[in-house]
Order: structure tokens, then C-alpha cells, then sequence
């Protein structure tokens, strides 16, 4: 059987998902989790790569024997999340287990995922925040806030979005579909919530900081259209910092 | 002019709030970030020591130049927290600063203050809130929260409530008076709240160690007169870690 598990993390310690050979990794954690669970070395394919300091609620990652499709396992699927939590540390937390098809691929197989950027929107910092959210201290009233929904809806549908991705990727197709892009304001906390069928290299970051620009005057909220069509990363708005940014979501 | 500061701080890296021959402490932290202020040295007189990893919503400390009952300084008050901020770690935060009377006192002036434990009440461990609440897995039904309610009812009033005191404390006067007492569930999050004209060493701690004593059966929700009249330590609870105790309200 294969085993595709359903992850939260706090990234703020991490150099993102994926293994690297400098810094600590979210992946290298689960690989010496299921070691030490299973008592041999497992393939671990996760759902999407994220980037250092980057959080998630849902993420998802699939363990096998190495080299091999299946996991050897006499533990049930519903007990793992338990059974590995002893070995994982506490900002890393695998919520459920489920047997999944042997041909099941983590990343392909994703439907669409989604992204939520968090905003502290207040003039004091919050001290209990300020590793998971982007302090942003100018108000965002309603004016602002319509503006930043105009302009998110201008994302949704199928796009060459390569005005919104970071440069210094050798990634070809950049056409990707975003199904929904809204920001809402939960009392001091604003949310920027976008699902697509697949992201470029920062592009929620950028979108964030795309949207943060139209808040400021800086963007029309009518100049998506013309941004996207420019395909020009210098027309978009900044990179805002990782903190902020959770996987939210991710749909087979 | 002597100042208030209205403090809101994540206690988990800190020594709890009192200086410390060994450890560091808030009150270290914004010792340092007045003296760069204002450019001398303070006395900070803050409302109520913290243990160790216990965290503030709302804290407040008395600030005066050192030997004296008032503060030279040409910044006004309200753009004292702006003003402090870069001088302040990330997980420390004034939030208010206001001009108060030279007599006084942080402390002795207190009419009451409200006290927060959070528990996250769920067999997953939740990667977000692993130093900000206390993991119980088991859940609590509506059943065990009622007898927790009723527990917590027998709380207030004024009592000596030296059976939920640390022992280890030569504190003579242990009567103090109550004024609410409850248990709540917010989704995942079981919250006990608790308002006081003062509280002894470790109280809400076991406060909450006895009201899920309760919750699991082993001390009845009758039984807590009888404990608090007894005032032997060993027949209350355990004391909870502070990970999750966050002093709530300071009101004067």
C-alpha cells in the first residue's frame, strides 16, 4: 500500500518542503520521521515545493518503501498520525493518513490547490503574529479593500501569468487557470485567498504584493489586464516577505 | 510625566517577566529599549511577575527615569509605541502608552485582573499553536465542560486559596477574591477565563490542572469546597505548563 499523508507545518524554522543541502528541511524531518517509524528508508513525494519560511495548513505527501511503490507496514493508516508524532517535531503535525492507489501521484494527481496571504492590518505589532502574517501597518479601509477585490478577480481564468513570477526559474509553460482570488478582512487580519490549477514561482507572493499596490493608489485596479497581457515581472508589484504565506488547501 | 506602558509580549523565549540573575527576561527587553529611547536609564515597574513561557495579551509597566517618579522626554505619549518599537524584539510589543499621576503604582493600583488558559482539545497536535496552548487529546464533552463550569463557579468569592498555591512561597496573606470564573469551547479551542483582585503562585495553573481533574472524573465538581477549605496543596490538581497562561486584562 502506498500512504499519501495530510501535514500542517510552521515553516518559520524551515528552508522550505523540499530537501536542500543547506538548511533544514520540512521533507528531511518526515524522512528521518518514517525511518525511525517504519525502520527502513522511505520515498517521500510532496505535493508542491515551498518556499523558506512559507507555512502550511494542508499539505500532502505521499511515503513508499524506498525504491519501491508500496510501504511495509503492519501499523493502520487511521494509527499513523499518531504513531509518528513522537518522532516529528511539534511545528510539523501529519493529521491523517489514508491508503491511496499505487499509481497516485501527490503532485500530479492535484486538482487545484489553494493559497491563503495573511496581512496584520494594524498600526502595533502583534507579537503572537509576527512570524505568520505580514505586518502592514496602513489601514486597508473599504475603498481599498473593493479596489484589491476588483483587481484579484482580473486573475481569475486561464493566464500566461508570467508578469507575477519571480524571474531566474527555467520554467516553460506558464499558463496556469486561478478559479478564485478574493481578499476579506477578518477584524485586523486581512486575507488573500487564490485557488488555481497549479502556481509560477512566487506568483501568490507577487499577487499579494500586486494587490498591496492597488491599496496604495500606486495600481489601478483596472491594470491587471494590462499587466498580465505585458508578461513584464517589472510592471507587478513587490515580492511581500513568506511569512505570510499558508498552503490552505489541496484538492485530488 | 510618569508613563504607563499597555505591553503585549509571546512569553516562550523569555524567563517569565521579572529580571533574572540567569535568563532573559521582558523586563530586561524593555529596560534596553528605554534606555536607547529615552537615552538613560529607567525604572520599569511592571503590574505582576509571569513565570516562565507564560505570555501577555496585556501587560502594563510603569516607566520613570531611574531614581526619580517621572520621565524627560519630548515625545509624546501616544507615539511612544511607534517610537519603542524598533528597540523592542519582534515577540514584544507596546501597544498604548498613556501619562499617568507620579503616585501611581503599576501594581498596588490593580482592581483586578483576568487570566486565559488555552487548551487545544484535539488528538492532532496543532503545529501553530504548540507554544501558545496545552495539547489535551482527549476530548471534552459537553458533559465534562458543565462539570468544569461548576467547578469553576466554586472558585469565586473570597477564599483562602492556599490548597492552589506552589508551595515554595512565603507569602502570608493567601485569601484573595474571585470575581469570575468560566469555562468555554471555541472550535477546537477549550478556553478557561479567570478574574481576580490578585492571584497566588501558580493558581490559575492549578486552577486549570483541577478543573480537568474534573473534566476526566477524578475530582468530582462538588468537591472543590471541601478542597479549597482543607488548603492542602495535594488534594487539587496538577499544575498545567504555562505554555498556556496568557495574562488577559490588567484593569485599574
Amino acid at each position: 500500500m502506498k500512504i499519501l499523508l495530510h501535514i500542517s507545518f510552521l515553516g518559520t524554522k524551515y528552508c522550505g518542503y523540499q530537501i536542500q543541502p543547506n538548511g533544514i528541511t520540512v521533507q528531511q524531518k518526515l524522512n528521518e520521521a518514517t525511518r525511525q517509524l517504519f525502520g527502513y528508508d522511505c520515498d517521500i513525494v510532496g505535493c508542491s515545493r515551498t518556499d523558506s519560511g512559507v507555512h502550511a495548513n494542508h499539505f500532502c505527501a505521499a511515503v513508499t518503501k524506498k525504491g519501491t511503490d508500496s510501504l511495509d507496514t503492519t501499523i493502520p493508516a487511521d494509527k499513523i498520525p499518531f504513531a509518528i508524532a513522537c518522532y516529528l517535531p511539534e511545528d510539523i503535525s501529519v493529521f491523517k493518513a489514508e491508503v491511496v492507489d499505487g499509481s497516485f501521484h501527490p503532485r500530479y494527481d492535484v486538482k487545484y490547490k489553494e493559497y491563503v496571504y495573511r496581512i496584520w492590518n494594524s498600526p502595533e505589532r502583534n507579537p503572537f503574529l509576527y512570524d505568520r502574517t505580514l505586518h502592514y501597518p496602513k489601514h486597508i479601509d473599504d475603498i481599498a479593500l473593493n479596489n484589491m477585490n476588483k483587481a484579484a478577480s482580473a486573475f481569475v481564468g486561464t493566464h500566461d501569468f508570467s508578469a507575477y513570477m519571480s524571474a531566474d526559474t527555467k520554467i516553460k509553460d506558464t499558463v496556469r487557470t486561478v478559479y478564485s482570488a478574493e481578499v476579506i478582512r477578518n477584524g485586523d487580519i486581512v486575507e488573500f485567498k487564490v485557488s488555481a490549477n497549479g502556481f509560477l514561482y512566487n506568483m501568490v507572493r507577487i499577487f499579494t504584493g500586486t494587490l498591496l499596490a492597488v491599496a496604495e493608489g500606486k495600481i489601478s485596479p483596472d491594470g491587471i489586464e494590462y499587466i498580465t497581457e505585458k508578461k513584464d515581472r517589472k510592471n507587478a508589484g513587490i515580492t511581500v516577505p513568506p511569512c505570510g504565506l499558508f498552503l490552505n488547501r489541496v484538492v485530488y
